[in-house]
């Protein structure tokens, strides 16, 4: 430890106290490197991880699968959180002047959970109680389950006359580690619980806030809910908080689809339609209601006892369902009424699960980085790992996100409905009958169809591929145009008859659906679709060139690029090379990612310092707004080719 | 300022510091003189005043009428509460630090909401930039107006492409002294309110929660509501939260009444009904509602626009009406479900007022000294008054509290039906045509009616009336039983063809009904009914003798007796005295305190330092249990005769 500094004689520990809060800023410029992190050294585990300042100790540890002994998950109240500072330095705080004697205090032991990282720190940690339980979630990610839903089983003493503490102050005390807030649902249900089960109980609480009194021992059952509430799907996980693993995942369309496919259709809705907000709501409402009904019955969970639920949309998604005006979404300057919701509660959401349980909404960046993109960052680890990655969640909005472990930048592109099926003269929804893979030979073109039918269209991932595969057997040039029909037949013989008209416009058909071989009748490309895909792969191309070029690197330094989302993954990342949509790298840091929104919204139900992390990532990133930018326009034409 | 301790080097000031927590209480036993109390001086006001320590310099000034500085109400976020601390040592705070410079701090400038008060202080007041506006309610008491609910007018810039700052940061942004929580509504509300006005709001916010934003400059206008919640009456004001004035004020019977007249019945209906506990809980919900209805039209107000509601019930209607299961209260040991009542909403009451109005319910020190008591404490200041005062609520619970300055004492007493007109033979509720005061001349019988109707029975105050004055004329021995008849002919000739009997029981007839002088039509006191009445102030004077007991202190001593309740209210204290339910004393010392359960409840809406003040009841009031003392039968033995 430090020791006072003599220019502050006598008001030094509260000064140093003063360090610790947020708004700290000019001070925690003076103690760590400048690079926007700190580095945390810990032992016997040999880890080094870099946070930004402020973060405590605790919260650093648990970020990177450190486990530190806590039964309050890091409120401050159980003094559990026991670790040594073996280098730099960290204010005493009230509660360690508590929780350990002077002598203790100066070998440098602290509580980790009220350690705040200013500087670089070298921390031991002492061995574990219990051994924590651990889940693999989201892009290989390792949480340490330490959910905000939390049960415990008390017995307590019957009141007499001489002790007519009230029930709740009763139950509040066999557990005075913690310091509970309590819901009216509890004192409801309190007197008879306790009579009913001889004053032996099982205390729910989530965070903070005593949501239930359950008689006997149920300390081994209990579901939270995850939802991915996407525009046109939304998945629910129903989650076992003992094990941190699924109990049941449904998905479905998103009931708004009446209302338009993408996100700025509906909010237009809203704009000429008053009842249309109302009616978004309830749509969504009932999205999310029907999945719950449809998880809970097929793992034959009580909907009551789903203790908490969380929720990862787009920002219009999250203004919806929770009844937002999203008018301002839509229309420039793009502004949210809020980056963050405290205090929604499953009702809010039209939930009938436990009648007080809470909903953790993720946090949105802006009007195109919404809540969904930030579970894609916490399911990624783009906030904690070193390598340079890119993060795209290609769709109608793409969302991009550049990190190399010091600095965060977002940005979205405007890909338009190509992807989606769009505007392509063949396109359809990834469903059963589309095309998602294709393949060029010589002298035939084999596709894969979802569902294993007769082909019916062409969705995203098949668009791409044909694309890509026209390039590379020379039948589109770099420019995009289809080469004529004369160089086309003498390069491609055995593809001849597949290259023809559809009134003026030249397209090459990628199946046919009828043995006379009637191109109306069949599935195609045309020049127009190539159009179409070259302006969406060009808006994200722009995006993340724009990005790398903000953080000074080169496309060829990217050490891994994640593919989001439910197009992404089914996308071929040697197609996705070849027509440019990534940068030109090596195919295997080509990454498809999953459903990494509805894999950050589970850890944010299996762990609080994941949640804590979420909120943190809103202060970390920096978002790059394109449409102001004077180099948006020339980057773009410059991207519409292909790669030569 | 005293200088660090020398046994305290370099931790005294987090030491000094961990002085102002609640928990700190060791330390605090150090530093005041013993009595329960610390004396703060304040100039130039030139008051003296006692409270308990740790009470923070601006409640206790507050709590007394002396006016400090403050926009945010206390929180301490707003720092202009600036007192200079004269005599005695307020620890410096982390807020402290950054509110003044090395000098201030030596010369003892302090914020007086976060300076706690662990010992006598003297604290300077500097004069108020504006005077604050007051009101009085309950027992003469001036509240300074700071009410949780809130308005602030903000004009603000509007958003761009370079400022995409989402809406409810760019308002809170505006409000940077306080440190607001945002409700879900005020979300939903704000992209369409800030657009259509331009970006020129009012914030509404109830303590540190942004419930709404409204259009443009709504500073004057604001409303909440105070509930008396009766057993048998309940009482709806509405006040003005710009002026604390009552804007309308309406009451009716409890619709809860089919269930029984007294809170025993009720319950006993919810441990035989499994239906009756929704029931009951909807009824007393409807007559909140039906009255919130009255008061708003009454008012011209727009229910929409009542911000928050209090609520004072004793324990068992607030355990109703909050759908709280009330059977532990019904018996023994008598336990309740919870003393506070923290995050209830006027939703949580049934209640269509703003969607986001908090509740604040009035906490209960026992089963029998409820939220109502509680109430009354506040209003008519039992915990700040010096003088030896007892405060007693007559009805078929008793409440009963003792309070010198120093300690209060609080018990139950159960007096049974007999002030409500239960068990007497021609006993009614106070309503049209009960007979509420009597006085016997030598020969005639004068009452006064309510309505001014025909007599149709007999109330309390009526019945405490007739009997105090057969005793007084002797027609009534002092051990309760009616004089011989020889003896009354003789002593009160005038009044003998009143002195008669009901089959075997001697009566008196108070008034005739009928031209005949048919007794069986006239309203008349019977023996029993005086045993009955002897029982019932037995109970309660037994209850004020113990707590005199307790206190070392002697009836006579006793400065003043607050008479609450709608029955204690319309007693004639004169004959009060006479039976022996209050202490013999001079006359005015008994005061009618009227309805000061209703007056509390509005006292917590106009003041959040008095809010504070009912939750700091629960710690200061010590509960005497009466049922489980071996010397309340000998008591209540002798208290059965009138005195002599």
């Amino acid at each position: 430890m430090t020791a006072p500094g003599a220019d502050l004689p006598d008001l030094d520990s509260i000064h140093r106290e003063a360090l610790l809060s947020p708004s700290a800023a000019p001070d925690e410029a003076a103690t760590h490197d400048g690079t926007g992190r700190v580095r945390l050294r810990f032992t016997p585990a040999d880890r080094d991880v870099r946070v930004p300042p402020g973060v405590t100790v605790f919260d650093a540890a648990s970020w990177n699968g450190i486990a530190i002994d806590s039964t309050c998950g890091g409120h401050g109240t159980c003094k559990k959180c026991k670790v040594k500072v073996l280098g730099g330095d960290v204010p005493v705080s009230r509660l360690d002047e508590r929780a350990f004697d002077r002598a203790q205090l100066r070998a440098g032991w602290r509580l980790a959970c009220l350690a705040g990282a200013v500087q670089d720190l070298s921390v031991e940690v002492p061995p574990l109680a219990t051994r924590p339980k651990a889940a693999t979630v989201g892009v290989g990610r390792q949480v340490i389950l330490r959910p905000a839903v939390r049960k415990r089983y008390v017995e307590l003493s019957e009141p007499t006359l001489a002790d007519q503490v009230p029930d709740v102050d009763r139950v509040l005390a066999a557990m005075d580690d913690l310091e509970l807030r309590v819901h009216l649902h509890a004192l409801r249900r309190l007197p008879a619980v306790l009579r009913v089960s001889d004053f032996k109980v099982t205390a729910v609480y989530v965070d903070d806030l005593l949501i239930d009194v359950e008689p006997g021992d149920t300390t081994s059952a209990g579901h939270t809910l995850a939802f991915d509430l996407g525009t046109t799907t939304v998945v629910a996980t129903l989650l076992d908080t003992a094990t941190g693993t699924p109990a049941a995942v449904a998905s479905m369309l998103n009931k708004q689809q009446p209302f338009g496919g993408d996100v700025i259709t509906r909010i237009s809705a809203t704009m000429t339609d008053p009842d249309a907000l109302g009616r978004l709501r309830e749509l969504a409402q009932a999205t999310l209601a029907e999945l719950t009904a449809q998880v809970c019955a097929e793992a034959g969970v009580d909907p009551a006892a789903v203790y908490e639920v969380a929720l990862a949309g787009n920002a219009t998604m999250t203004a919806l369902v929770l009844g937002i005006d999203p008018e301002p979404l839509g229309v420039a300057p793009f502004v949210m009424s809020s980056s963050t919701f405290a205090s929604v509660t499953a009702a809010d959401l039209g939930l009938a699960v436990h009648p007080a349980a809470p909903a953790y909404v993720l946090p949105s960046l802006g009007a195109y980085v919404g809540g969904d993109i930030v579970a894609g960052m916490l399911a990624s680890g783009m906030d904690r790992d070193k390598r340079l990655r890119l993060f795209i969640d290609v769709g109608t909005n793409c969302e991009i996100v550049l990190g190399n472990g010091e600095r965060l930048l977002a940005t979205a592109a405007p890909a338009g409905p190509a992807f989606e099926g769009g505007a392509i003269r063949c396109g359809m929804r990834a469903a059963d009958g589309a095309i998602e893979v294709v393949r060029i030979s010589d002298d035939d073109v084999s596709v894969q169809v979802i569902g294993d039918t007769d082909p019916l269209g062409l969705c995203g991932s098949g668009l791409v591929d044909a694309v890509a595969e026209m390039v590379r057997v020379g039948l589109l040039d770099t420019s995009g145009r289809f080469v004529p029909d004369e160089d086309a037949r003498m390069l491609r013989p055995g593809l001849a008859d597949r290259l023809t008209r559809v009134g003026q416009e030249r397209v090459f058909v990628l199946a046919w659906r009828s043995a006379d071989r009637d191109v109306g009748d069949s599935v195609y490309l045309s020049q127009r679709d190539v159009r179409e895909l070259q302006f969406a792969k060009a808006a994200i191309a722009t995006g993340w060139a724009l990005l790398l070029e903000e953080l000074g690197v080169l496309p060829s330094d990217v050490q891994q690029v994640l593919l989001a989302g439910s197009f992404g993954s089914y996308l071929s990342p040697a197609s996705a090379i070849r027509i440019g949509l990534v940068p030109e790298l090596p195919v295997l840091r080509i990454v498809s990612a999953g459903n990494v929104a509805g894999e950050g919204a589970k850890m944010t139900l299996l762990s609080v310092p994941e949640r804590t992390g979420a909120q943190t990532l809103l202060q970390e990133v920096t978002y790059v707004e394109l449409s102001d930018r004077a180099d948006f326009n020339d980057q773009f034409v410059d991207r519409l080719a292909f790669p030569g």
